[in-house]
């Protein structure tokens, strides 16, 4: 069985190194062609292998004294922790070819920035950070930008609705990906001057699939398969969903309490199986030689399984994933 | 029993006259102060008075033969169509001291651009289409603006805030609004350059009680009174919202008949209660010197009744409302 080894970065995460172990441990055990490059503490990466009895055939450990924290400034910190656990990963899998891709839940923002100075290929084209989002349709639509840029002009949307094509052709298989462009309005004289400057680019690009404006609220609806927008943008969409399945899951809870109708926390842990975000497994950096994915501050262990079968999926598609980065110029 | 009567402009709907005037029909039986002047055609509007038994003492009609529909260019209608049933109840709105307000729900655009046309007092700022949503912690929260102003500069969102305050002091006598600007991160260092800019103004605005970022998964918590944004942002807040609480309520009922389980159906009628919009009564355009409410083209009877509530609420507070179109400039 061919083996494919992803790196992760045990450091960084809100829940500690543990966690980020004890995800390892439960990918390692799903996937079988899966190994791991585990970066961090070597004292602790050991003690929390043993604890998880990972197979260490499978494991192998990169000692990293330092770690960028989201107080760090991300640019700069690249320069200064060079131990760090962040760039000791990004550097192994720039420079080594049995690495298939990265899995960091730490400082987005440096993490943005190291995959462009370490992974953004010859072109240095400018990365985004995309979210996979279950589709209403039992889909997925591929949400770009959703924070990484958040000031932009109309080349980089539609840069980023070529990285979204070819990101969906290859995790999904989609043969001609359809890009749709956030709108405050489904005709092609709304949305703000960002907007009908991207409106008109990508309805004139030969090479983009362009189905028109999407409203806010068809974002998720599965009427595109990537829908593209700017960073500010991306993360309202993001974060305003997040916030009202939250909020529709607490007033179950409550309307189960008031009632007395406990049968109503069976349909609580079905809305949470679709709207938990962990299960997703994290933003995407797009525009990288090799993936590379954030996984939420807060994911738990489960998100960091997800991760590791996406990054696989992508690996088996590696020639695909490669053109997107060097094709693709701004 | 003092009387108000407010302006009902019975063309534009989705839903037709018949609708708005049966809304018009349901706010009288509920709110025995209320007088109402209907302005459409002459005609329908009789027969639907007839229909619905309305007390025609307390009923006036104002013939406009002409509608301005969306498919119009706002600014122009306004000019070309001075029999519209939009110029007729502006005309009458701005001219006659006994109206204390305007229902709508015909074309945003057009009500927009002739409310500054007409109502907008010596200082002609601008207006804002603010909506007033539930929050999480059962108070309400005004979001500002959800589409009048696509692109403007900081010092317009500033605007917005001070709208957005006097409104929310007149609704709901909040003695010091708490206002949050919408960000892609709480720190004052996220956003856009526009939220940036506005950032800045807003902390140092010794009239305004800044609460400081507010991020998209908290716009409807209850953590400010009066949420700032640009249009396009408001836009997106309001209809991913809208997407995820319709969406996740056809996920329960989708469960309900996979389950079999009937009993559900009364949690989706519980929590569309919550976040039925319609149930809001639509947007309220700020910024006018006297109370301009768009209810939504889908709307329902039942959100006439809402919106005329609304209006008599802000109207026995004349006074108030009056001071923030005249007080303050851009």
């Amino acid at each position: 069985m061919k083996q494919y080894k992803i790196v992760i970065d045990t450091k960084g995460s809100d829940r500690g190194a543990g966690m980020m172990i004890k995800g390892a441990s439960l990918a390692l055990q799903k996937y079988p062609e899966l190994a791991v490059l585990l970066v961090g503490d070597t004292d602790v990466m050991l003690a929390e292998c043993e604890k998880n009895g990972m197979p260490m055939d499978r494991v192998e450990l990169l000692e990293a004294p330092e770690t960028i924290t989201n107080y760090d400034s991300p640019a700069e910190a690249l320069f200064v922790k060079r131990d760090s656990s962040l760039v000791k990963a990004l550097e192994a899998l720039s420079e080594r070819d049995d690495l298939v891709g990265l899995i960091n839940a730490g400082s987005t923002g440096a993490l943005i920035a190291g995959s462009m100075r370490y992974l953004s290929g010859k072109d240095r084209v400018r990365p985004a950070l995309a979210a996979v989002l279950p589709a209403a349709n039992g889909g997925f639509t591929c949400l770009v930008d959703t924070g990484a840029t958040i000031d932009c002009p109309a080349s980089t949307l539609v840069h980023f609705a070529r990285l979204g094509r070819d990101f969906m052709k290859n995790l999904y298989r989609i043969e001609n990906p359809r890009i749709g462009l956030l709108s405050n309005g489904a005709e092609p004289t709304k949305g703000n001057k960002l907007v009908k400057e991207t409106h008109a680019l990508l309805r004139d690009a030969e090479d983009i699939n362009f189905v028109g404006n999407i409203e806010g609220n068809k974002a998720l609806s599965g009427e595109c398969d990537v829908l593209v927008c700017d960073g500010f943008a991306g993360n309202q969409v993001l974060k305003v969903t997040e916030g009202a399945a939250t909020r529709i899951i607490t007033d179950i809870v409550k309307y189960s309490k008031k009632t007395g109708d406990e049968s109503l926390m069976k349909l609580v842990g079905y809305l949470m199986g679709i709207y938990d975000f962990n299960s997703l497994g994290g933003g995407v950096i797009l525009g990288t030689v090799k993936p590379v994915i954030k996984a939420h501050g807060a994911a738990n262990e489960q998100s960091i399984v997800s991760t590791a079968g996406i990054i696989l999926n992508l690996a088996e598609n590696k020639e695909l994933f490669d053109k997107s980065a060097f094709d693709i110029k701004e």
